[in-house]
């Protein structure tokens, strides 16, 4: 007997004919004497709708009342999976996040900060089934809290912690992960295994297989996490520590996988004085909003000349990124502020990568021969990532998936 | 300055321009100095749409999972309605039934029990607007609860009883309360005042203006009640004690209004034994199952034969009304079980009524002049209905609303 969390995402459970599939599966998993608790995400396309709903309202809305709008989108999934379970004759309850409680911090990215399994326990006792809503919580005050877009992945990780399960299966649209997108490269190749480190960095830089913060929440407590199908009956990827990986693949490739990211704006302010504190000044508020800043790049001056600054946000956070820059621009002193949605970050990925020095070159090599354009670039121990404009994307996934000797040989291909 | 609920129904609350509409409405009141607090209910064909998904699911669904599902719809318009407000610079918090809490005992047709003002006085002390989802509620155990299709309206009077309103404001998509369905009837008339019996009456009859719950506890505490349209800027139909009518319309028809209900469905028992207690063995099962039975006709047999038992339970509950029946077909031994939802009740409502006792029997004859088949009858102090069949619908209502004298001259028409 195990204990097993299964989190199905918006396409699995999209419409009542797949929700019945998904309740399949959580049959399965029941009927083989494991312990089992269900996350689910809102219907495929539901999140959206609603955010949509919340930008009409107003363009900036309240955090607390958007939580309360889309929080909703899981509560219908996680009813109705529970209804499908109990047609089947299974022990099945929803319990919502501030019925378990799940308690979180903040307003929509609200972090995790503790989870009530009590409830769980009992439900367990009794052989029954637990459904649970992802992407939501309940904050100390008693209001709905929702964990940020991809949340529930999240919540099933935290859950699976808090349960002390044996394993986390994440059920989605894809059946594992892939050296690169496979509807950009066809020759990209399913990984059998991946290091927490590279899927951290994979699904940070827009392989959107998992949310960041459920990966690295399963390395904290170094949690075996495996991504899998949710239509087809074959075995996904498996996130694995570092330690894990040794003696199983011993030719492994340097570099794991070409991932992007579409969903990264550019902001320029132009004409920054040269003054202590100017860049910090820019930045403070941004931080204070709780607004991500990834790649800075500032030119060069000669001293004492303003100068400009370069960096990027999600594109979800630029309203909110331009209105706050607005409002120090007095202060800030910058002339101009400029945005650019038309870009993309393209990283290659790999935990081998720490003892190779020459990868970043090669990477600029590669997009240099194909007179692609550099607009900012970012490295970490195991990753190089760089800025280019949106229009070459899959050009320049495709040229690094082949440079770095990812391409499938013909009969390995996807 | 007045303490006022606002209640707007589904198609007032369809999207983000009416959203807004309604917010200009709360506005208005609230600049007026008045302390509103605002019901809502979910967007129109919003429940509709959870209610089929959660049929779907399972036949014969539990009603816990039911209210999770369906008590999403007016969780997503409060929070819209709140962010709306704030981008009008209006002082705005949505609070969820379980957050006030509303507490109410029971599934999809839960009652409320009681309603904690703490929270709602100390907004209004700081002169902010309370937007509150109808339809909802929180059990002792803290789960969900919904109170039935239209509970909305009973949300809105039994929050403004809680918070000792001045008044309930029901906005709607129609004007008032009107003699009969205007578009069977075009010459039928707006009612400036109706007694909360005869708005009794005719909600449960099916004009579909208020939940027929809300009318008998806005009687109970004798709490005014207004229905007006949210589209339109002009008075409605007050809804009034009977003592409040006197003097102020004198020449009143006997026959305040004609309504009808198609959400009827005919149940036939045939073959039931002529036995002591076996029509109670029939009801007591259903009263167990909540499923309200209105009219009842037992056909007259001869001493120790079997006779056929008829009666109408609302359409929705007929298959929960069949799974019963059918479990205790072996107990009670009736032979056939019948129905047909193809029937409509039509209905002449008026407190005047009392002392006319020709009512019914002119009903009768103006139907019969037509060659309308009664099907079954039932009366009360202040109404006379009669079941026929579903295509004299609009027939049936036309001839019943002229022979009362109610159509309008042509200058009154609606």
């Amino acid at each position: 007997m195990a204990r097993i969390v299964m989190k199905f995402g918006g396409t699995s459970m999209a419409g009542i004919e797949r929700i019945r599939h998904v309740a399949d599966r959580v049959r399965r998993e029941a009927e083989a004497g494991n312990q089992v608790a269900v996350v689910v995400s809102a219907m495929a396309g539901e999140t959206d709708r609603l955010v949509q709903l919340c930008r009409e309202a107003a363009a900036l809305y309240d955090p607390r009342e958007y939580d309360v709008v889309v929080a909703s989108g899981e509560q219908v999934t996680s009813g109705l999976l529970a209804i499908t379970l109990q047609g089947m004759g299974i022990k099945a309850r929803s319990y919502m996040g501030w019925q378990l409680p799940i308690r979180a911090s903040g307003h929509v990215s609200a972090l995790i900060e503790e989870i009530d399994v009590d409830v769980l326990e009992r439900v367990f006792a009794e052989d029954g089934i637990a459904v649970i809503p992802g992407f939501q919580g309940v904050t100390g005050e008693g209001a709905l809290a929702t964990l940020g877009r991809g949340g529930s992945d999240t919540s099933a990780v935290a859950l699976a912690v808090a349960m002390k399960a044996d394993r986390c299966d994440i059920y989605t649209d894809v059946d594992g992960v892939y050296t690169t997108d496979p509807r950009i490269v066809p020759k990209a190749r399913k990984l059998d295994l991946v290091t927490y480190e590279e899927m951290l960095e994979l699904a940070s830089v827009g392989a959107k297989v998992l949310q960041t913060r459920s990966v690295g929440l399963a390395m904290r407590f170094n949690l075996p996490l495996q991504v899998l199908s949710s239509f087809e009956d074959r075995p996904g990827t498996m996130i694995v520590s570092e330690d894990a990986l040794e003696g199983k693949q011993m030719e492994r490739n340097v570099v794991t996988g070409i991932a992007h990211d579409l969903n990264e704006a550019r902001v320029t302010l132009a004409g920054l004085p040269d003054r202590p504190g100017a860049v910090a000044a820019v930045f403070a508020p941004l931080a204070a909003a709780n607004i991500n800043v990834d790649m800075i790049v500032q030119s060069v001056a000669r001293a004492g000349e303003p100068s400009d600054l370069t960096f990027t946000v999600p594109t979800a956070s630029l309203p909110h990124t331009v209105a706050e820059l607005e409002r120090v621009r007095g202060a800030v002193g910058f002339t101009d502020l400029l945005t650019d949605t038309d870009v993309v970050k393209v990283s290659a990925v790999g935990v081998g990568m720490r003892s190779n020095a020459g990868i970043a070159a090669k990477m600029f090599d590669t997009l240099a021969e194909r007179g692609i354009n550099i607009l900012a670039i970012t490295t970490s121990e195991i990753k190089v990532s760089v800025l280019i404009p949106e229009d070459y994307t899959e050009l320049a996934v495709r040229v690094l998936h082949t440079a770095f000797g990812l391409d499938a040989r013909p009969e390995q291909a996807a």
